[in-house]
């Protein structure tokens, strides 16, 4: 379930809960920063940021423009595909 | 309400809202939609797609990907500040 070259499509379409997942766990790791770290400082409970990590969430735009906020970065960064230069810079 | 420059940010933060709204709207139009078309083809309400235009609904990433399929763009591409020549071309 997390290799992410079986779960990127999805319906056909690619899979942006797991795009999302993996910038997101990037670019947290990216600012040494721990799941409740983030959870904190976005001011959203632990368990949402494990799940979206986990692709599990579907998360609002309001949502991810926050998360984006905290980890320094653009929700359209948050969602292009293979980024992981972006976030780690 | 509709002036970007006075509506593009809020609580300090971008109105990604706003932007997705003008991205939406610019897609749409570039490729001849109208609001009801859009709704149907993407089998949402049309009244959801025209709250979405008006920066009032705060749709999930779900959503987002699926208008952006409809729209011939990215998600990203809807979530970035000012890419008309991206959704006129």
């Amino acid at each position: 379930m997390d290799d992410p070259s079986t779960c990127r499509r999805y319906a056909g379409m690619l899979d942006y809960r797991r795009v999302l997942a993996e910038n997101v766990k990037a670019a947290r790791k990216a600012l040494d920063l721990s799941q409740e770290a983030l959870a904190l400082e976005a001011a959203i409970d632990r368990t949402y940021v494990s799940g979206i990590e986990r692709g599990r969430r579907n998360p609002s735009l309001t949502m991810i423009a926050k998360l984006a906020e905290r980890l320094k970065t653009t929700p359209a960064a948050l969602l292009s595909p293979m980024t992981q230069e972006q976030t780690g810079k």
